[in-house]
């Protein structure tokens, strides 16, 4: 089937998400007051995977990495910023859209973990737009193919140079049989609203579409002389920054993640990740604070990128990431957490007393980004309320993000820490912190039972204990001492046990209930179709079209529609 | 990869979709008044590809078609039923699901087409009960396993005998390793609104769950003793029935479509259809009636299913099942039409004026149904509008539906038909044939621009020439007698070169812009993870749980979640 060999010789023994600008070797991030630029020039040499060379400004994903830092770092620490200017550093061309020699070597993992991730960053992109008021005017002025096109979609302003060679185009399906998978065709359909015959006809044009029909399908939001493009731009600029307001000077910086690794552990500050690899677990425990919160906003500025939520939010989306990608064969992710429940409802009543202070608005939507994460992350998740744990507030998420939750009643012989308690806050009803289809994760949860949702919201602010939570409906079940051990084992052998495509395909539809958003649509209809063509030996054969491109032999297909 | 040999020698030369309740081998169709009986009894002896033995109410294709076929004579024949009673004529099981050794030596082109197929009829069900009011009851008074349970779920109202062994549930995952892709997760989570984790416990437990533990995970409605079955099921029935108004008596007889069939051609009265195999292009031309409409109501009740619509319909339906089971390298299917775009017009005056006749009102359901099982036809859709042709009203759907559309300026050399004309009527606007994403074919196609579909509607009734209908954005493209032909050849071999698997899903996703709904994500969402899966080595390779099923070996899972 074209499967690509595990793991190639030049490859990374393990991948990681840590970056910084100083560190780049793709993009270039600069900040002149109200306006960023971030400058795409793809070191041709710099392949994440090796065996390939990123030429004409494609990507891999190590180029990925860098840019949803940036992405990140401009909502931190450059909070100001009100226009980021998207453009390429290298002449005739703006991004040639994903490597296409990296994905025909990548395993099938790899390629679906590359696209989840990519499309994250984009959906970030549009994240910082509606939420943070940073708003991404992207400057075509060479060709934008495929993936490039895509970056070109995830921002609100698309400029083509008309000069009769600049053109964007999705040519995914003629040259390489597989789809626009970053959110292209999405994007395409329900973003730009291009009308469907043309759609159809875009994404079956090799060469694209540019200059005024460019504009009249809606493919871009305007065009220019070559000549006029700096104009062109600065006005753009000028107009786009016009409609916002001015907003906090400042900003924090993100130190580095600092993680210390072993055999079968990562450990960060407020986070630990255990490994059994005999048995395909993972365990994430997050910890609460240790001091209370702040006094006040400025002392939650000071405390930067160590203050509690902020910090635990970046080690938890790095321990994360790192298991996609460098832990393939774990089924399970049990979450655990230590602390003290009050503790952390404190910082959560903190947050929401800075009212609108961007710090505290940055970190809320840092975690709502972080959970979308987990929900989408094709592993069994399961929760364990357990003794001395603090799932409260935002942290409390980690029980309705999970496929299923147990929590125990009171003691575990010869352990003297309080029971375990739930406790509920605004937060898990506000919608701050909402799922991918738009409803948080007690809405989608209670979606046959709005009684219940009410009575959990009557709940909130109390310390409920194990039975208590069984019958509001907040976990799956509440075992006794006696139950607990056989009952977690049972159900984390029987989830290692199950084929993990079946498991992913399931959980990928049965935590999604209620209504679709272009978001959902992208990780559902487009992602799962772009998963079984990646599959499909016309796409990934031996004579299929991604091992063939470039070689000057047509790809053979089996003509057979399915 | 186990894909299955292309063919079994015991199988049909060519799938049969048209059968009538005296041909049943699988279900018995009663009718007493306002209740019918539906009960599923399949012979074991009766597979359609030959093989497998169908135990324990299994099936296949040949028994959903005949249960296709009972749910439309229903409405058409019985439209005085009010009530549907599902049940099943064998003692102690409801039905098994689709069988898996039909599924594990199915080559995937038929199991992806064998599933859509059950889709759809099951989206039948809930449309009689939505928009024709005969509501089922399904009773479960055995095991009602898989797509056993699925059809239940299809269902108003599930009855589940409490005998501590009649259960219902969805094994796939734990002992095939694929999805209740029937519907069955979205069903779930969407239509019983059943609790997240609630669902994962029950999709992952191979035994199902029974009694009072599926009322109160909302699995299923209500349970009774077997004692009391008969007396719950007869109150029950009576309830219902009481809550819908009388209907309509009579019915018209669906008469057999008839159809004659040559090596490059099947002729029905009003259909067409003409393959040119060598280069993958099917072309269905429709017909517009040979007479004005009948003088009312009861002449067009006396047509029966020879009034024009309803044969149209019927004809046209039976073409693209063929097409789709049996025409297997087709990649483009033409649609064409003949005649007077008046009449046709007068016919959607006629059924419009006909109010809530039940007759009218089942027609345009029927339209309704057969346009959506054109929009989820996984071949690339072409209209071509020339002189002679009549798409009006209804049949100009048929340009909506299509991915692209063509259509002629002016008249051909040495042709002296009339110039090609749309005609635009209330039926393209009003909802009455809706995609499954719940808006009109017009209000998808012009979502990102409402001042034309504006336009397109202050132009109902008149004759729109070619470049009019381009001018409104009807058309893909209005081209002139010197380009239509190479422009149109020039298509119809681009479509034909492409990857089939890469056209199956870029279509699958340009089609279905806007809102998403329970049907649109059966048929993305989960349809696409499916097919994902049935792909896998984990589900179908030779060591994959499907052709290990019942050989007493295990199947060998890659344990790489992806």
């Amino acid at each position: 089937m074209g499967e690509a060999a595990e793991k190639r010789a030049d490859a990374p023994a393990s991948i990681d998400f840590r970056t910084e600008p100083s560190r780049y070797r793709h993009w270039k991030l600069a900040v002149d007051g109200t306006v960023a630029t971030l400058t795409m020039d793809v070191d041709e040499k710099g392949g994440l995977l090796g065996g390939y060379d990123l030429k004409l400004n494609s990507y891999d994903l190590g180029v990925d990495i860098e840019l949803a830092d940036a992405i990140e770092r401009l909502r931190f620490e450059h909070p100001a910023v009100k226009v980021v200017l998207m453009k390429s550093g290298k002449d005739r061309v703006f991004c040639a859209g994903a490597n296409i020699r990296m994905l025909a070597s990548a395993t099938h993992a790899h390629k679906v973990n590359f696209c989840k991730f990519t499309n994250e960053t984009r959906n970030g992109i549009e994240d910082a737009s509606e939420n943070s008021q940073q708003k991404y005017i992207c400057v075509v002025s060479g060709t934008a193919a495929g993936g490039g096109y895509e970056l070109a979609l995830a921002c609100d302003h698309i400029m083509l140079v008309d000069d009769g060679s600049a053109t964007v185009s999705l040519p995914e399906l003629p040259l390489l049989a597989v789809l626009p998978g970053t959110g292209g065709l999405t994007r395409v359909t329900d973003k730009r609203k291009v009308r469907r015959d043309h759609a159809d006809v875009f994404c079956t044009t090799e060469e694209g579409v540019k200059g005024k029909r460019a504009v009249d399908w809606r493919l871009v939001d305007e065009i220019m002389p070559r000549s006029k493009l700096d104009e062109a731009v600065a006005k753009r600029v000028e107009a786009v920054a016009a409609g916002i307001k001015d907003k906090a000077a400042g900003g924090v910086a993100l130190t580095p993640v600092s993680r210390k690794r072993s055999t079968d552990a990562s450990e960060y500050k407020y986070v630990s990740v255990e490994f059994e690899r005999e048995h395909r677990i993972a365990t994430i425990t997050v910890r609460g604070p240790e001091a209370r919160p702040p006094a006040n906003a400025d002392a939650m500025v000071k405390q930067g990128a160590a203050f509690w939520p902020l910090q635990l939010a970046r080690e938890l989306d790095d321990a994360i990431l790192d298991i996609r990608l460098n832990e393939l064969e774990i089924a399970t992710i049990v979450f655990k957490s230590v602390g003290d429940p009050q503790a952390v409802l404190a910082y959560d009543t903190f947050l929401a007393q800075q009212g609108d202070h961007w710090l505290a608005r940055e970190i809320a939507l840092k975690w709502k980004r972080v959970l979308k994460r987990i929900d989408v992350t094709s592993r069994s998740l399961v929760t364990l309320i357990e003794p001395g744990s603090c799932f409260a507030g935002t942290l409390a998420e980690l029980i309705f993000a999970a496929d299923r939750s147990y929590m125990l009643i009171g003691q575990m012989e010869g352990d003297n820490r309080p029971p375990a308690t739930i406790i509920l806050d605004n937060v898990n009803f506000s919608g701050a912190l909402a799922m991918s289809n738009g409803w948080s994760r007690l809405r989608t949860r209670f979606f046959g039972e709005l009684d219940t949702l009410g009575a959990a919201q009557a709940a909130i602010g109390e310390s409920l204990d194990a039975e208590t939570a069984e019958e509001l409906g907040l976990i799956t079940a509440a075992l006794d001492d006696i139950d607990w051990e056989d009952e977690v084992r049972v159900f984390l052998e029987e989830r290692a046990s199950f084929s993990p495509d079946g498991l992913t395909g399931m959980e990928a539809n049965l935590r999604f209930a209620g209504p679709e958003t272009m978001e959902t649509k992208i990780f559902a209809r487009l992602t799962a179709w772009q998963n079984w063509i990646f599959q499909r030996p016309n796409a990934v054969g031996p004579e299929g079209a991604l091992p063939r491109y470039g070689s000057g032999q047509k790809p053979n297909y089996d003509l057979k529609r399915v």
